[in-house]
Order: structure tokens, then C-alpha cells, then sequence
């Protein structure tokens, strides 16, 4: 079912698996396009193996891949091979996430994709980059990650950093990738051809220093990870209320209300506190302040109400469930339900692409593996149901609907 | 100076501040667009004020505003007004992010935008969208990071958890809206009209949980914070060797390759090891298992040098100073080099979109507050050098060469 959106009419060949590539055509398959997602045989995205799995069935695939058309064929055929050429012939745009060289080796590198269709945009996404002393490295987030100088400013300074348990650097990599094909079909739009792009984990994770890189090349400091306060900004913390947390942040501007907040409007006079600049050198005495006073609060709640009614930046850090109940994120779907066939109903983050233009979360489902063989081949290239019948018969193309 | 890039032609005006919506205005700048930075006086944008600041300019404003053109104006005057209606008239794109209702209460909401000018696209940027019970909540990057439950998922489970101590929301969410905007233009240059498009720092964290909320709709269970070891995959952790750190990551297709790297060849058929599942159950005694083996191994160059041979991913934990220094890293272009007047030269992160038909690193340069009042009134409202003066006298504009 095509949806009436912006990318109605565009067509995605998709190579991508498992997290940064699926992210990216996720999102361009709720603007509408026709998204074909190529899997091999016998497994198709290995991200049908990863959890939750119910029945078979695995919600993270289905999170990532609702709206997508599965054709599942054997590349290293020369029939399949044939066929995906035919494919990219027709198609708008292509993309993948193997490890650099890998697309070339299966025969669809940019050379290929280029020559069979010079409108065609590629976008290739891979941990480091096409090319560079890295480039041969396995493209997990978090190895990314550690080289981007992120994993070294996350945790407590004095142990161990910590590991964000979610795909903060896969999918915000998807985005990249999302956004740089967006222009480069502008750029097509208006007369030019297609083109390639070479996004990565490392250049996406490391653009967003957004302090430490240009403070370490202008002063030589190096900074840390620096725990549950933050370096430079005081406060701007996690305080303890009982078992839970409360973020509290008071730059300049908030600094003399976070004082009249506390019950202690002199505070804000004070000439050892009244700066930034001041309060980082002191953080310890300041900290130590406002958890004294966070101390004497009744409940997290309180604060929350109380710091808010005095335009304090406040936040209670919230779980999970706590999260996916709030009446906030529901209202807006920013939590959303989907369907699936052998999942049932269950909750998925939202589109965070919000245009006023267009309808915003559309009834998609996500493909069993080769759903779409027919679909594609007969309706984009013609082929007849006997010759699809003979190409599975033979291995070029696969389907397992119990995926 | 124009550049020739997929944006060139294309103009905007950018009423953000900070960090979310200069990022993405960033990016267009870096892609050719004509930016015009819109400040108030007296100070401009706060970022101005941010670490870190020689002489008087900020590093921080410099790395997110190179390539724009700074107008700074008087909003809250009549003159004022009516000269950024007749700049909204002319451009592609209007940008903001001030809290939900602000910008309306300067007279530029949305409404107005598109009454002045159809084609228009316009873009907010906010920490909880525009609507909703928390939206009138102040907009920092942690606040929406607790609430998205984001930073409860960051930290070792038995305390506080921990701050990432960069702009990871900030810089994707200006990403986010970075590429909205790109797909918004390519409707319009098909045919559509503008359109008004809502962003938030919210949705952009919620939207990286790849498991955590499908895993709590499924199964209840709430998954929280697992400190330096994933709670869904082992290993996948930071190991220690000395005072240094190092990620080693081994899904089922790696796990035998691991296990040969240790020298222990036979682990890789232990029936109690051989399954994702199966180690998660005893994460315990693999993760002792990594770490005795790691402990045994000299340095951590030869953990990395060892597992590469092997394939098993792995990547050391680096502070700011080595990343910034590595060879990868200096041959992409990844980290890079730019000159300002007042700061000289120092190293910032690259541009994050790569692409094959453009040159990548034009020498843009960042703008004290006001410096092209004259310009931009000049060439595109066609005021006089005299008009002009006479506003700056009446301090309809203002301009600030110190900055």
C-alpha cells in the first residue's frame, strides 16, 4: 500500500541490516518510499535472530523493518545477481551496511551502481568510513564508539565508563545517513545526478563534541569522564532521593531561582557562587548544597513540582515503564502501538519526524523473510509466477514465513 | 561566499541558539546554504558566553556557527519586525528553538511564517515538542534525556546513573532536523508547499531504544542500566587492563573466534558457553573468563593488535587527546583544523556527511554578533548604508566586533 507522503514514488534498494542501515530506511519507508529490502539466503537480516523474540518472531526486526518489502535472493547467483541489477536499474536510491569492500566484492560497490544507473544516490554506512587505517575494523556501535573518545566521557571518573544500553550511535548513524540522502535526491531534483555517501559511526559519533575537542586543542586540558556532574556547568547533576534520581541543571540564568527554590534567596548573592565559573570551582561545596536541600524533600515528585514552579531545569530519571506509560509521551506518540501478525499489539518509539504536510504513523507492517519475491519481481521486473516458481525451486530466491 | 553545494541558492533564517538548532544550521551552512543568524541584542546567542572563550570569543559559538551570516536585531521593535518580515518573505527555511510559544509571542510562529510566505518551511526545535503536558518544560539536553529514559539506562546499576559528557541529544536532534527540513525542501521542489515541522529532543532519544521498550511491551520485564557489560549480549563489556580500559564484543558468530584468540579453542564447544542466551546466563563467569585472560596480556596495543588478528571486535577505551591525535582520524578529516581571527588555528569535529560530488572542508568563517547587519539588509531588503546606520543609532540594530 503506498502512502501518500514525500518520498511516494521513490525507490529504495536496500542492503542494510541489523541497526544504522534498517534505522535509516525505516524512516524513509514512513515518508513513503517503496523500500525493498534485500536479504540472503537462509536467514536473511540477522537482526531476525536478535531480542525480543516471541514464536519465531523478532520485535526487533519488526521495529525496524515496518513498511519494508522483503525480497530474499541469493546474490552470489548469477540469476540473482542479474536480477539485482535489473533491480538497481529502476531504483532511486541504494543502499548498504557491510563492512567497507564487501559491496564491491558482491558486486554492487558504487562503480556498479553508478554505471547501471547514474541517477541512482548510494549511501553506504559502515564504523569508520570507506577508507583509512580503521576502515577494516567490525562496525559495532560501541567499538565506534570507544574510538570517537565517547565511551572514554561516559561514567564515573573513577572507575570504569559506562555503556549506554541502546543504539544511541546506530540509530542517530541511520539519521545521518537519512538526512544525506534527502539532499542528494534535492540535489538529483533540480538537475544534478546521483551520488555517493560515505556515512559513518565515527564521524557521527564525534560530531557531537560539542566542547571537549575544541577545549583540548586550545588549552591542552583533557577532558574526563566526569560521573553524574557535569565538568563545566555546576549544577548540573544527578542527585540522590531515596532510590531514585533527580536531574537538577541552574546555569546563570537559574542560579538566583534554584537559590529562592532552596529557601535561600541570600545564595544567590553570594560572591562565592554567583558565577558559573565560580560554582565548577566550587562544585563540591555547591553539589553538597543542593542535595542537602534535596534531602529534606518528601518525594521526588515534590522536587520535580516545586523546582518547576521556580523555572528550574528539573527532571526525575525515569525507567523504562515509567516511560512508556507517561501520559506525555503517549499523548504525542512518542510511544507508539504497532500490530504484528505474530507479535500482537506492542509499544515501539514513534516517527520523530513530525511534518505538519502529512499523516504521521501509518498502519505499516514489517515482511516475513522473502515476503515480497513475487511482488517485486513480477510487478517491477516482469517476471512471470513460473519463472519465480523456477528461481525458488533452484535457491536464487528464498521465503521462510515462519520468520 | 557562495559555495557550490547542494544548498547553494537556498537561504535561511535561523533564529536558534545553542546547540540543537545551530548544529543543524551548521550542516546546511556546510552544504552551501545562505544562513543568516538572527541575534538579539545585546548579547547574541548565549553560546557566545560558553566555554571555551579566549579573548573574549567563544570556541564553542565558532565550531557550531562557522558559515553563517550573524544579523543581530531588535525583534521587540516595530522596525525590527517588519525587517525580518521582509527577510521571511525571501527565504526557504525558518529556524527556531525557543520554547514552545515563544516564538509565536515574537511575532514569527508558524501562522505568521506561512501567512508572509507559502513556500516556506519551518522548523522548531524543542525539548518536548510543542504540545503536550511537559511541553512547557525548559529545553536542556539531560532534561529530555531523563524523560526519554535515556539516562536511566546510562550507569552502573548499583548507583547514580551517568551523564554522558557530551551533546549527544543536542547535535542528533539538530540532525533530525537537519534532515526533516532536507525532505521537506524536496517536496517543495516537487510541487508541495511548505510545510511546519516539529522537533524534539524527546522523540530524538526515545527513538534510539532499539530494544529496551519492545522488551518491556512484550514481556514487562524493565530493563535498566548494566553498567560496562551488556544485559542482552556477552561479552560485550569493557575490560580492564592497568588504568586503561578495553571493549571486546563476541555475538555467536565471534565467540569461537574469542575463544581461539584465548587459546582456549575447546571453550568454543562448551555446551554451557555456546549461545548468546546461554551467556547472558552466566555473564558472571564469562566475563571472568575475558577478563583472567585479559589480565594475562601485556598491554592493552597487544589486546587489540591480538583480537584483530583473530576478527573479534574490540576497540581501546581512548581519551580526548588520543582521539583527536589519530592518524584515522586526521586522514578523514573526522577531527580537522579550522582558523578563526581571534583564536587561530584548533581542531573541531569534521563534517559527518559525505558527499561524492561535493568538496567537503570549505574554509567558512564565524561571525561576530552583527557583523553582517549591513550585508544582509543591503543586499537582500536593498536598505542604504544610511538606513542602516540610522537603525544601528536607534538600536534596532546592534553589532559587537569584540566577540
Amino acid at each position: 500500500m503506498a502512502l501518500n507522503h514525500i518520498l511516494t514514488g521513490f525507490k529504495v534498494l536496500d542492503f542494510t541490516h541489523v541497526l544504522a542501515g534498517p534505522a535509516a530506511t525505516r524512516l524513509m519507508a514512513e515518508m513513503g518510499a517503496d523500500v525493498i529490502k534485500v536479504e540472503f539466503p537462509p536467514l536473511g537480516d540477522m537482526s531476525r535472530a536478535l531480542p525480543t523474540i516471541i514464536d519465531g518472531r523478532s520485535a526487533y526486526y519488526v521495529q525496524q523493518n515496518r513498511g519494508k518489502k522483503s525480497l530474499c535472493i541469493n546474490l552470489k547467483t548469477e540469476e540473482g545477481k542479474a536480477l539485482v541489477y535489473d533491480l538497481i536499474r529502476q531504483v532511486d536510491v541504494v543502499i548498504e551496511n557491510f563492512a567497507p569492500g564487501v559491496a564491491a566484492r558482491l558486486g554492487i560497490g558504487w562503480d556498479k551502481v553508478h554505471a547501471l544507473n547514474p541517477r541512482a544516490v548510494m549511501c553506504s554506512i559502515s564504523a569508520f568510513g570507506q577508507q583509512g587505517p580503521l576502515s577494516g575494523l567490525p562496525g559495532f556501535d560501541y567499538i565506534a564508539q570507544a574510538y570517537a573518545g565517547v565511551t572514554g566521557m561516559i561514567g564515573e571518573p573513577d572507575s570504569a565508563p559506562s555503556l549506554p544500553m541502546l543504539g544511541l550511535g546506530d540509530v542517530n548513524t541511520g539519521v545521518h545517513a537519512m538526512a544525506a540522502i534527502g539532499y542528494a535526491l534535492l540535489h538529483r531534483e533540480r538537475g544534478g545526478e546521483g551520488q555517493y555517501l560515505d556515512i559513518s559511526l565515527l564521524d557521527a559519533y564525534f560530531h557531537c563534541h560539542e566542547i571537549n575537542v575544541a577545549l583540548y586543542g586550545l588549552t591542552g586540558r583533557i577532558p574526563t569522564r566526569a560521573g553524574h556532574h557535569h565538568y563545566a556547568v555546576c549544577p548540573l547533576g544527578l542527585f540522590r532521593h531515596g532510590d531514585r534520581h533527580v536531574c537538577i541543571i541552574a546555569l546563570d540564568p537559574q542560579w538566583p531561582s534554584l537559590c529562592n527554590a532552596m529557601g535561600d534567596a541570600g545564595l544567590a548573592s553570594d560572591e562565592r557562587y554567583n558565577s558559573n565559573a565560580k560554582r565548577v570551582e566550587r562544585a563540591e561545596e555547591v553539589i553538597a548544597l543542593v542535595q542537602a536541600w534535596v534531602d529534606r524533600q518528601p518525594s521526588v515528585e515534590a522536587i520535580i513540582a516545586h523546582l518547576a514552579g521556580h523555572h528550574v531545569p528539573c527532571a526525575p530519571v525515569m525507567n523504562i515503564a515509567e516511560v512508556c506509560n507517561a501520559p506525555h509521551m503517549i499523548e504525542r506518540g512518542t510511544v507508539r502501538r504497532i500490530s504484528d501478525p505474530k507479535l500482537g499489539e506492542f509499544t515501539v518509539p514513534g516517527m520523530p519526524l513530525r511534518f505538519s504536510g502529512f499523516e504521521r504513523d501509518a498502519p505499516l507492517a514489517a515482511a516475513y523473510l522473502g515476503q515480497h519475491n513475487e511482488e517485486v519481481l513480477g510487478t517491477l521486473l516482469g517476471l512471470s509466477s513460473e519463472r519465480i516458481a523456477a528461481l525458488q525451486a533452484t535457491g536464487v530466491l528464498h521465503a521462510n514465513p515462519a520468520t
